[in-house]
């Protein structure tokens, strides 16, 4: 894995670069469109690729291990071969669906004992279980198995639980360096800061994470319900700690709003459920602002979703058209709204990076987040 | 609208033709996707035409009148323009819905008072009212508004009822003679031939049909509970009483079986949701049978759906991951399936009109019912 910083912008901490991975080199700065299960909800592989134009997607280990389950990828060759994904593929190590969904977890030294969420039936995941579990996924980019503190987290708790996550990745560092990688493919591991919202803890954390000398490295812990301005000022913290010749994957984030403001203090990875998730609840994210499509004020407004954007979903169907089947509960509403949305990220993030080239992203952001984040 | 017949089985009643509408022409005979509202269920419209080479789809008086409504159809300039479908659709009168679906339906001389099974709101729909709707929809093809009788149905019920559809009927081509087209395009009415499982009710119904002269016909009231073969031997004998240079349209019908069978009949054209709905359920009709996706059997079968059939779902998702995406209830499963199915089903009658062109057909019948209806 190879990142280099192609342009930075001399008014914030913007920079535009390019991580070459086995499967491909991405643009950054970059959103990846989440696939929990191996499918980003409601969008064609084909439609992903030529439509939304991801460089790489997102998927989970926790979900992927309980189903299919790690013999069939195996068999398989892979999740890139399973689900006909020919670009990069990151992995979550599991470490938030085991506190968020698991059920009976329990946190110990060694690792987190659950029952699935799915059948009650009881596993446990360690540090070496979540790496071998990864390499067998065939992520290209595998993620540390860490704990993600909720908010409000209380100081003790969190300086226990980055004591727990630090002395984790050591061992998720180990098991790395001792497997290779079973399907010949390069594959490399991203360690993650922790700290919840103290500037201490986040500091020692990002020093931490610095010092194994990774391809790369990730903000985890932010996006769990702080203020914005919190999360703000831990990401530029951390991002000034956080080596300058790796790339920074900040997780969960966010609004369009919060992705502008993050790739300017330094961000070059995001990943977020809002646009496909809230594209089931019928919230669009267009050029011009987010739309409830359920209000009754485009029921008859024919225009295009998003004629800026440009491409299928956004130029082909009309407002009026698409609230009809999301009040109908029809599967094509979610489709469409879906593509309108990862659509927009996708444009978004590749005008931040042009913005960046051209010397022009400060002001651009300035005026960007406005529009992004009104209501229409 | 002009139907031509192109050619005939000698062995059987099969023939294939050309039926052209203001939309374009349609080749016979031909299997029409199920979109009730206006959508074809996790089907995108470019899906339909590029993919599935839909040439007709069905839509449904009583969905599009209930919602999105008349109002916004008629600002958007028709159902066409409103979804964003170019070629021909067909809409049913909304009666089969009015029974199945309404509540406190009240049948009387003048038409039928129902209450929406959305909000309780009342409504009427008389031959008149259906009519209107229709001609505002855009409909290429208006059904006549009937009554479609259930299975079992006793004689002097259906007796009374094909009183009253006849009497129905009547009033529609009336006020489709009083009335015209609000698009400038032609909209062409088929009435329907009722009479339950009664051979002298159906006769009897088939020349009143016919009698009316109109530019096609379909048969109701069947694929509604009856054994197999009862609704062939009534298809057989009404299709020996439609004009042989009408289309005639078998509605509500069926499995491939059924509809290989009712070619050989005579029949021209078919609806059915069984393809989408099924689909969404998990079943998959290919071109070696039946597959029940969420069956263990295709846990780590990662070959192809379909590599027989071709086309981007059949080929290129395997029935390992389809399995895993149904089982995990993902939209993309659904949109697969759905794919795979009436790709299936369109391909399925361009075989047969080929065959029939061929001169092969009845050959080809005999061995294909029993491949499509094989479980595998």
């Amino acid at each position: 894995m190879d990142f280099k910083v192609a342009a930075r912008d001399n008014r914030s901490s913007a920079r535009a670069g390019i991580l070459t991975t086995a499967h491909g080199a991405i643009e950054t700065p970059i959103f990846m469109p989440v696939g929990t299960a191996g499918s980003v909800k409601a969008v064609h592989q084909r439609e992903l690729e030529s439509d939304i134009k991801a460089q790489i997607i997102l998927s989970n280990t926790y979900h992927l291990y309980l189903r299919p389950g790690i013999e069939i990828l195996q068999k398989a060759g892979g999740l890139h071969k399973f689900i006909g994904w020919k670009k990069p593929i990151l992995t979550d190590s599991g470490g938030y669906q085991v506190y968020s969904l698991a059920e009976n977890r329990k946190i110990l030294q060694e690792g987190v004992a659950f029952k699935s969420h799915i059948d009650g039936s009881p596993h446990t995941f360690t540090p070496e279980v979540v790496i071998d579990i990864q390499r067998v996924i065939g992520a290209d980019i595998i993620m540390a198995f860490d704990e993600c503190t909720p908010y409000p987290c209380e100081y003790g708790y969190a300086r226990t639980s980055l004591e727990l996550t630090h002395a984790w990745l050591t061992r998720c560092v180990a098991r790395m360096d001792s497997t290779s990688a079973p399907y010949g493919y390069e594959q490399s591991l991203f360690p993650i800061v922790q700290g919840s919202i103290y500037s201490d803890l986040r500091e020692k954390s990002a020093e931490f994470i610095a010092a194994q000398g990774q391809p790369g490295n990730a903000i985890g812990g932010l996006s769990v319900g702080e203020p914005h301005e919190e999360m703000y000022a831990m990401t530029e913290l951390v991002c000034g700690i956080l080596p300058a010749d790796k790339p920074r994957y900040l997780m969960g984030v966010g609004t369009p709003e919060n992705i502008l403001e993050c790739i300017a203090l330094g961000v070059d990875m995001f990943d977020c459920v809002m646009p496909t998730r809230n594209a089931r609840n019928g919230m669009l994210f267009t050029t011009q602002g987010i739309i409830n499509i359920r209000n009754e004020k485009w029921k008859d407004d024919l225009s295009p979703l998003d004629e800026a954007l440009g491409g299928y979903a956004s130029t082909f169907y009309s407002k009026a058209y698409l609230r009809h089947l999301v009040i109908n509960k029809e599967i094509l509403g979610a489709q469409i709204a879906t593509l309108q949305n990862l659509t927009f990220y996708l444009w978004l993030v590749g005008e931040a990076r042009r913005k960046v080239t051209e010397g022009t992203f400060a002001e651009w952001k300035n005026k960007m987040v406005k529009v992004v984040a009104q209501r229409l």
